[in-house]
């Protein structure tokens, strides 16, 4: 966890107080569960609620000196509450193993991690969608490779990224279902000591769905294709954010991130205004991605478990959530605050000679019963030396002035014109956003 | 694509032919759809459907030939079947852009290659069942960390494969309802010059969704998620093989991989037998994993599009989808021809002198009013004894002659019932498999 | 593999023939070995020999057929050798293991392997050095975060890549050392059945170096660096690529992939000139990167060696190999051919009104004693007036009129002086290309 | 960065206040420089180091608070220097630029992190020496597949262990060579505004090597390669992990993990010694390998430089070699503390009733001129026999009483000589650690 790329929210769900908070909170149902089923007293139970009526403080560093010892950390938290809460406390984690209490846990966490960054896509998707309203006829050139291709809009732009977000929105919605399940099935799984209503119980109480079949774990494909979602959703971000860096390089300067008063660009360079924002986005991406892999190798874990996926998941548990809620809250302030340069858009647009029609030519010919092949190289031929003059030459000029091209001038003047290009443009908003 | 690791349905999906063949269709019905718009003739469609019925070889190497000339696969395409079909094959591909046909064409490749995965999980599904069922009561020792823990059944460890594969099919089918829809919106997914009701035409003829907005291209978080989902199922195979590989082992040995006649497990030690299939799956899956990444890393096109996602997806779309092909049907292959061991599992499960049911006494002291760190002392200390003389002492006859355990012989004989761990080994295939 | 990137010299290696033809030189130099040794008569040496001088055709056909039954590649090639060159055969493979003759064969694939990419990276380097030379003292702009920073020139630009390929060289050089051991070492690696000196003969023979302790197998860490090296050297080929992909974009334009006549950049739009090249350049790199986990995952084989790893490098020892020879090869002829516009450079140098001087003015500031923090406020606000104008205005004609700039008109003109920038070019020249 | 898996001195490297210590002097020396080239007055350089001589300590929370206006860590550090220094200050910088300080810096902080893995590699190959030389006689069952193989040494796996790190520590230290270099060169690397004699003199004051062509930013291929290696590493240190988790099963159960007093290995069964000290390395493993891809995307910045690259850094460059710090040192630590069982491992041997010496009765009978395949046919038909008694049979007695076997009782015997694998292991030994 770097501070830098935290926010508060989403880190507490990952402090040690807030885990162990959760333990107690499972062990407490459970032990509640077992007092229903007669297998220990109520007083048992009755006694652990008692205390946390209180709302103790959770002496952290005094649990971490048990673990020293015990080299063991579930047991070490047992052994501190039975501290605090006294003899009563010996029927907790009846029939139970650690990996109830465990896995459980890191169930409550990732589903609470999974609503924050719900709400986040939820406030990038709002932002996305105002923005998209605002320049829904804001005339700017598509381009593939780079390279001008023909006028869109930029509120199609947005449309995109808006219905892309939407699709990682229903993503995380099957992740967390997936990751959301309580396992208090034993050491290996058999119920064997603890009846299976305990489990039942305890997942009622914290809103998860019951695990069909544990193996003293709750199995790690679960916890893989959560993370891989992230992952997805880490490059849906790259890519709006690679949209933005290249919307204001110097000679595109389409778009730019809000620059703050105060704010300095570069220690040497006193013009400076760098998409920043967007960059470290692309840098954030990377690293969320770059847990899909380790979480893909916790499946294959030995038998009934081996603890290899432990660590990996203290490094990635709050990394990967913590890491894209900062970077979902970024992106948000990015669009939110995008400044927009309609007419550098336009101007973009108009640089290379009328380039961009040449498509509405082409199959202009090929109607008039000119052959594709024909239509092609006469286009092309006429439309390299736009681009060679860098669009000085216009294009439309070129073609009347071309003896072959039999269309009239009349005709070709009506294949440069722009607005034929966004007739589509609110049945497109409207499979998007639904009725407008 | 290695041939050695592929099957020949599959396989079939990514042949060239197979591709211009689903272009074809696709050209041909959009055709037809423009017919209907009045947009082209209706004797274009025609000619080409004529064409199509005389079932006609595809020469992939003409098409080739002509592609070295213009370095464009679908201009290259289109050229030769307007050599085949005629005057009437200019009005083909009108207002149309090649992504709308490649994309389309990778979307109808990747449902049938999904189709066929699922088969194959359908298969696996079976096999699981029908050897779970077979052993739901076959006692074996459940291990955590490779070491003993407590005893379980043959029949939930593949209970647990069941349902972990049937996450898998459910997500795989999650991931093809992603993958499987359609563009036709042209250059920049203005529908400029194409009436949105030919894609809605094409969508309906290949069984595909409409894309609610491209951008030339189909976004590729879509094909994402896809490959991440396959990266997911490849770990599960990796999970389940690396299981058979435990089981194999020669100190093990409570199951084998089916070593046929003529076999031979190495060419200088002939008395081996060797687990190699569930080490191939191993490795394979490995591959299908390292797929996701460059997946991942698709999804940042820049603007509207460029093409640095096809030369990955020519690599990734064969090798993902083949090789976990062929993984599925090698487990199943594995699954069924299973030869298992219960008399061997359960001299594993005795070998340890009833250290497996550590955990019943320990209960059982606390029930009995002994304080979980005493009880815990007093099973640990007989217990490393066991364990120092590798099984050869007994656990209950140390017990029993231990005064400060205070239970009776008869308590302590009742705590070393194998039975009591299988009582809810009928409610978790329950769980599972549904009603019995 | 995909052929349409492959090239015939590296995808030779890697034919099933090729592989066979290393497997028969290693058991003929390893039974020459034991013949001197006195182990097995010379006549089977001489046998083996006599047949190889025939230059017998290897009948791969043959050989898969006898493998479907023996499911063993390696006894499968002795069974049908010895069919061919009689009873002397029987003497082949003495006292060695399969892996004696897979992994060595490996080992001498990839040295080749090695061997035609460092020749790519040899005519990479000198299609570098040429066009740095070239474009020596080209004037273009440097760009950070995109953003117009300081003058450069076009030649560091190629320097810079050209001492990153250096070093890439380096680096494979040394992975090729890494990976070119010969084991002949028996079972378990302890030379039970062989003497070593029969390793050091087939080592001679076939210019590899001694592995010094092999379990069976060579280690897998050697691999894992072989091909963690291609990923390095792929990223370096994406980011030159990614240079060309930038230079290319429409409103850039500075330098483009050569466009061949004939060549059609869109099947929709005859205007378009894409940098297809370079983008597919990106994609390959991804492929390359991807195959980096899978060999790292091959280092932890179970004990003395599992075989998990063979079907990896089935799949990634041709594939990344190939692929990259295939891209260092495509990534020389776009640095050949590149079409370099140094008008259109000096004109996007000039086009922001003079602010890529900003830090000349506020060194010089300072040095006339103005604080740092004051001269930076002095020039940020004017070059944000010059930034806001997109260059219409000039910094210099704003600090001139600006009261609290202190510097004379003179001192001001000559902070805006272009050449001053190129004073160390042949410095750092003769660091990367020494003397001049 | 988990606090759980760090060691203090790898951590204080990235401390903040370490960072700051390192650019100042950085800076410090370069204002030095450039005050003996009479850019800047000595007076400059007195005032820098005069204040650094009264040790003074790093206010980090006045420098943040700085940052959260300029948005810019590098000048709101020089600010919060210049408030301490006073006026002198205004000369620092001159003609740097922050990459200049921020990247020099990364390479302190990596060279001093590479010292610090390369005593831990020193004492990990330490202790490996020691325990191989412990057990260098020391029998043991060689397995490949998990399966009995021949029979080896204790010591010889060491030996291997003990090569493969000597390897990684080569590695490293070309890896440490390929970051430790310094960039004082500017904006865009040009020198334009800053000697070159700058560079040369921090280098050499930091210990450091001149980076021979920089672009605002030392290229990052060098970051790849050095966070590749730590792969490697990593995956080293899991395959002896690995092979450790395998000894300590309990069906095999010949070395184990230091169980030490008061330790637990489960909350619910008391009888439980887990190897988890190894399965954490297995995990901790995974992470260091899922940061070499994130370094590998960091290679394509563009143009001369963006900052995508910082934030990966700032969690890999701490995450990964504090993790591979600790790992080393936990592993170190299970060498040391190793128990090893040499009579479980003679039983282990002895168990498969002589299965062992298969190859050696298979080799003497094609010498006494059986053919191969004759040969193992006889031999393959008696092993399984005793491979399906689970070795109650023996081979021996088996090929003794086939009346196919034409070898004598006394000849026979002679191949069941344990010994006779031990032959060689001296000089693997002296290949691996030189004269004994």
């Amino acid at each position: 966890m770097v501070p830098r790329y935290a926010r508060p929210a989403m880190t507490a769900i990952w402090e040690p107080e807030a885990r162990f908070r959760i333990w107690f909170e499972i062990e407490a149902h459970a032990t509640e569960a077992l007092a229903e089923l007669g297998v220990v007293p109520k007083s048992a139970a009755d006694a652990l609620w008692a205390w946390w009526a209180t709302n103790p403080a959770i002496d952290v560093a005094a649990i971490d000196a048990i673990e020293a010892v015990t080299k063991h950390d579930v047991i070490a938290f047992l052994t501190w509450v039975a501290e605090q809460v006294g003899d009563e406390a010996r029927f907790m984690h009846q029939g139970m193993t650690s990996s109830d209490v465990l896995d459980t846990c890191l169930a409550v966490q990732l589903a609470r991690a999974s609503d924050l960054l719900l709400a986040d896509l939820d406030a990038l998707l709002a932002a996305l969608r105002t923005r998209a309203m605002e320049h829904r006829h804001t005339p700017t050139i598509g381009r593939s490779h780079g390279i001008h291709a023909e006028p869109t809009t930029f509120g199609l732009k947005l449309a995109q990224a808006y219905a892309e977000f939407d699709r990682c929105r229903a993503r995380l919605v099957a992740a967390r279902a997936d990751i959301a399940t309580c396992a208090i099935s034993g050491a290996v799984g058999t119920f064997a000591n603890i009846d299976p209503r305990v489990e039942a119980h305890v997942a009622a109480k914290l809103g998860l769905s019951v695990e069909p079949v544990s193996t003293q774990v709750i199995p790690r494909d679960r916890h893989a294709m959560f993370f891989a979602t992230l992952g997805v959703i880490a490059s849906s971000i790259e890519r709006l954010a690679t949209e933005v860096r290249h919307l204001q390089r110097t000679e595109v300067l389409e778009a730019e991130e809000y620059f703050s008063p105060g704010q300095k660009g570069s220690s040497a360079m006193p013009h400076k205004r760098n998409p920043v924002l967007t960059e470290n986005l692309t840098g954030l991406a990377r690293m969320v991605r770059g847990y899909v892999t380790p979480a893909l190798e916790n499946v294959a874990l030995w038998h009934e478990r081996d603890i290899s996926h432990s660590s990996v998941e203290r490094y990635i548990g709050p990394d990967a959530t913590i890491t894209l809620d900062f970077a979902l809250g970024r992106l948000t302030g990015v669009v939110e605050k995008l400044v927009v340069y309609p007419e550098r858009m336009q101007r973009n647009l108009d640089r290379m000679g009328g380039l961009v029609h040449s498509q509405r030519v082409l199959l202009a010919l090929t109607q008039a019963g000119v052959s594709r092949e024909d239509a092609y190289r006469l286009v092309q031929r006429n439309a390299m030396k736009v681009w060679e003059s860098d669009g000085a030459l216009s294009l439309l000029e070129l073609l009347k002035a071309d003896p072959e091209v039999t269309l009239s001038d009349a005709e070709l003047e009506d294949k440069f014109d722009l607005g034929y290009h966004f007739a589509q443009v609110d049945t497109i908003f409207e499979r998007v956003f639904g009725e407008l």
